[in-house]
């Protein structure tokens, strides 16, 4: 919930935050960054304040690349969170101690907040998350391996989850979540994760094939013993095109 | 903007506010909620703010049906508009002395507001909106000739129509918009209006029976010379479980 270098609450909108699910894509798995406090241990998605100044969508880019080290990362808004107990009774005085907040601004971050929720996927291998907030550590976890999130976290990132999966059926995913080169079995597993299930392979073959943003390249997977799968990029152009138009034909 | 009989802005939440389109269908045309006020004849979409002891959903149920009469009403939020200076400059003094709103609350007003964006669809038929604002007018108005919107309340139509397309892709869409019974032909143009282009009528017949959420009545329309078409209902349970479970069968 804090922004690095916080100053003075009156160069914030009030009662307004952003927090970001950042995805990754690695070793088969699909992962979250998320901080943990140096003051309880406790776990967060990354997360700040909106400067009077800047575009909401502005404010979210500044405020993950000021508390995770990623800098220009796509985040899409998916929805916002309202209730009105959502961040009750969360700061506790020593708790704003410690993150270095004056006596009297307090008040403000005790106050009711509403927060905007954003969502990116991101190349896990480009991504080196770090932080300059003492004691705070930013990492890379396991979708299935969440812990406890603090607020209503847990639930922001159950919504971005299925705002994910329902964006399969809209869009192609995977770009920047797979590197330059993967196999169909690689691409399969990434759609596997996301969805929580698995997929029969000539169906998804077949589908994600005939979108036709696939390019087979001339190269096969090395360091695979037996029938080394070929290797395939996507084809950017058409990739674009498509996340422009839909993926559905639809009506 | 300003919600009926507000009187001191203590009691909600600061530089937040709600602003709902409401989708209503009659007469093969797509209608949206407006509200004229009597200060300058200026057009919105209905708005309001958010009670400080309110979650956001039951926030805008309410500003809804404050301004418009209209209650019980299934909101859906969409998107939060958050540009700078979105409602910069927009409140004069003249303006706000008109509405009733004390100097001292004149701060509160013409500060930055970021909105939340709902969006409903609604029985026309049904739907008798009314207003307890004086001097103010609140119109159904076809989705094609709606007038200049003040700040950036076109913007904010124009993208609660693009999600209601993309929504037609993903879950059936009509049973708050069409009478109980119906022809296939005035569900066809219900789809045709949403997405602004004609469909092929034997794909639509094929696409929209495969749903499996529509029930042949034993009944023809009624005051139609020749080839009187059949009409259908809605199966509400077979309706709510595609709602829940998503249109497509995805991958």
């Amino acid at each position: 919930m804090l922004k690095t270098h916080l100053k003075n609450s009156k160069e914030y909108q009030p009662g307004l935050s952003i927090d970001c699910v950042i995805f990754g894509f690695d070793d088969n798995q699909l992962k979250v960054l998320l901080i943990k406090t140096g003051y309880d241990d406790s776990w967060s998605l990354p997360g700040g304040f909106i400067s009077v100044d800047e575009d909401i969508d502005t404010a979210a880019v500044s405020i993950l690349q000021a508390r995770t080290g990623l800098k220009g990362i796509f985040l899409r808004q998916f929805s916002t969170f309202g209730k009105v107990k959502r961040n009750q009774d969360h700061f506790s005085s020593d708790s704003l101690a410690y993150f270095g907040i004056p006596p009297e601004e307090v008040k403000w971050y005790k106050s009711r907040f509403v927060t905007i929720g954003y969502y990116a996927l991101v190349n896990f291998l480009k991504a080196i998350p770090q932080t300059d907030n003492p004691g705070e550590m930013v990492e890379w976890v396991d979708h299935n391996e969440v812990p406890k999130l603090i607020l209503d976290h847990g639930e922001i990132l159950d919504k971005a989850l299925e705002t994910l999966r329902t964006e399969l059926n809209l869009m192609p995913v995977g770009y920047n979540l797979l590197p330059e080169k993967f196999t169909i079995p690689e691409l399969q597993k990434l759609y596997e994760t996301i969805l929580g299930r698995t997929l029969d392979r000539r169906n998804f073959l077949r589908k994600i094939t005939s979108i036709g943003i696939l390019t087979k390249l001339d190269e096969k997977k090395s360091n695979v013993a037996h029938k080394a799968p070929n290797l395939y990029s996507f084809d950017k152009d058409k990739y674009e095109e498509v996340l422009k138009n839909g993926l559905t034909q639809g009506w």
